[in-house]
């Protein structure tokens, strides 16, 4: 029996405790752990220390480095990001649906906790309590799988929130860490049927990748967003040089940020210098079609695997075409279900763009960087799904949980 | 290109003609296809009449020789069920949720289908129909793959809804038969990532099976029932008496049947002898716990894979326990998530175990028999979920659909 079974064994048994904890209860804990984190700052401080210290040594990107970093400030907010939570109405025992079958036994569907959520995460400690305060308030258990390079400080915020659970007299093992960061232990997570009722990978599209390839648990697949604008030929210009710079680059980094523009042929050539223009403000590396690379100049030309990377930086690649279907061929191509935009004035074509076009969030008029958890009023954010079966989109307490059909009977039987 | 990936690529371009069809073109084509299934009957019959040839050359068992043969009744009960799908609301375009966000955009959450549904099952023809009829309602394509014993009646029933959905301009590959029958093409629609939206197996412990290991593709897993009936110490032992003797005999081959009894020790010697009484009209074999053996004679002991075994058979495991807590602990280590039942008149114990049973149905005083998308008014039922993703218990209509957020902007952009 490896290691990560036996803990996920034990958060088993901990999730028949926690689905049956009150809100009062569940609030009562989330609150105690923002106080406990915040605390115990010095100590999850010193523990980020030796994580940065390592990564540092470790020559990790800066970037990587940032993700890693905790502060004073940063713990504050998590923090409270937990308070929120808390404050948040409790999805579970909602009556879904109540009936009278014609057997005379009354039906009650409710919404119960999914049981244990396993979690595989990379270098952002802050997901480790993100992630197990919502499960938590969804009456999960959860089996956290972060980075190597983040090993202490989750270490030190699992600690913090496994000592108020118990102090509490709720079962520890409702939040799990696993300790070992090799790639067998999230193999062996992958692979836990009957005690991982679901498992999301957070992270890039290598860890998502392997996650879904690998996994014999249900899996939510999140985060890649392969995003595209399409500036219609009836499109309000001004309107699309606006939102192609917001959706590309308040936050290249994220999934919701664009990575392809597609421009009707009929208003390339008045939009395109435009645009340009706008985007070289930031210095937006430009990738063209060779239709794109005649209206402008000194772009490189774009290439099909173009078309298909994600970048997460400031490079868009341009295409022009000669029709609507044109870009949703396109974006049905190689979209990843993700969100994506459309500029128009002409509302019939708006709708058949997002009747048509395949993904979580359609837009008409508006940055596709509104897709998240928060923005969408969830409250709440442990992922953007971007498959369409039990979850779209983002993901917050409600999708976090199952159903479950409560049958009342006087001694019915079936004919 | 492997073929089974080339007719899904023709089944996914379908599935966006198939999502945009108006309800009334829906139900158009099924009452179409009901028709056309009465009508080209002797072809049908001719064809399952090649398969049942072969399967009394190759000895197959009576119960499946029987699964397998149509007749005239059973083809118009086949058209029937369809034209009752036809009749069922269409869950597509629903709206689930509409609000304006804090800027300003509004957004308008919609039920929409799947795309293309994978089903694999065995040497059922009626299931080609029921399940392609319920994706079709519910806007989305399907990729068939029944077993090698239907082969000619599932092609025979393909091609007159394919000739249905040709003759209204609505492009056939809407329903496609994998006709390759081999265990590779099983395995190649299992990987069809992007392709496939959701597979569900239909059939048998081994299929399922086969079917959670291989696949990469988002999976519902149905069918399996290890169901149990618990007679609690404060239970109306004849309403037990009853409830046993109609979850077991009433259709013993189903999943919603029951394979153990447990019994509280402090009713077991009054009840156990009436109730073996009353099971040995049907003759059904007991296999008991050692207490079960002290009470009852003349039956043999079960063992550690008695309680693991859905017999779909005369055949019942009897367990004594002490408790409801035993009981309980029990059903969570063997049971398969289906259903589970208590009798008791105490309303405070059934509430415990139904809240503390992990299964996507909870009884008290009622048959399990009762978990049935029909019986549950879902009008339909593609299959019984035993996963507690996306849909738990019987699946109808609209667990066959995602989910898609419209976003409706002015030029927002975001900070």
């Amino acid at each position: 029996m490896g290691t990560v079974q036996s803990l996920a064994e034990g958060a088993k048994l901990a999730s028949r405790q926690v689905a049956l904890l009150t809100t009062e209860q569940k609030n009562d804990l989330i609150y105690k752990i923002a106080n406990a984190l915040e605390e115990n700052a010095s100590m999850i401080l010193a523990e980020n220390r030796r994580d940065l210290d390592a990564a540092e040594q470790n020559g990790l990107r800066v970037a990587m480095i940032d993700r890693l970093r905790l502060t004073e400030t940063r713990i504050h907010d998590m923090a409270n990001g937990a308070r929120e939570v808390a404050e948040l109405p409790d999805p579970i025992g909602e009556v879904l649906e109540k009936r009278t079958l014609t057997s005379g036994v009354n039906l009650v569907k409710k919404r119960v906790p999914l049981g244990v959520i396993g979690i595989i995460f990379e270098a952002r400690p802050n997901v480790t309590l993100d992630a197990s305060v919502l499960c938590l308030k969804s009456g999960n258990a959860t089996v956290l799988r972060g980075g190597k390079e983040a090993i202490y400080s989750n270490r030190a915020i699992v600690s913090v929130m496994r000592d108020v659970l118990s102090q509490n007299r709720v079962d520890p093992n409702a939040v799990c860490l696993v300790t070992d960061t090799s790639r067998d232990s999230a193999n062996e997570l992958m692979s836990l049927k009957g005690l991982i009722d679901v498992l999301i990978p957070r992270g890039g599209a290598g860890l998502i990748h392997s996650v879904v390839e690998n996994a014999r648990v249900p899996v939510i697949e999140t985060g890649a967003g392969n995003c595209h604008l399409y500036i219609d030929r009836e499109a309000d210009l001004p309107c699309g040089v606006k939102v192609a710079v917001n959706a590309k680059c308040s936050r290249p980094s994220v999934c919701n940020a664009i990575e392809t523009l597609l421009v009707h042929e009929d208003i390339a050539k008045e939009f395109l210098p435009v645009m340009q223009n706008a985007l070289s403000e930031y210095n937006v590396e430009l990738r063209g079609c060779p239709k794109t690379c005649e209206i402008l100049s000194n772009i490189t030309p774009a290439t099909a695997e173009d078309y298909a990377t994600e970048y997460n930086d400031y490079i868009l690649t341009v295409r022009v075409v000669s029709s609507l279907k044109d870009a949703v061929d396109h974006i049905n191509r190689f979209g990843t279900l993700h969100s994506e935009a459309i500029i128009t004035k002409n509302l019939q074509t708006a709708e058949t763009f997002m009747n048509t076009v395949d993904a979580a969030a359609v837009y008409v008029n508006a940055s596709t960087r509104f897709t998240d958890g928060f923005e969408f009023g969830l409250g709440a954010e442990i992922g953007i799904s971007t498959q369409k079966m039990h979850a779209r989109g983002p993901m917050g307490l409600r999708e976090l949980t199952s159903c479950k059909y409560y049958l009342y009977g006087s001694g019915q039987t079936r004919d």
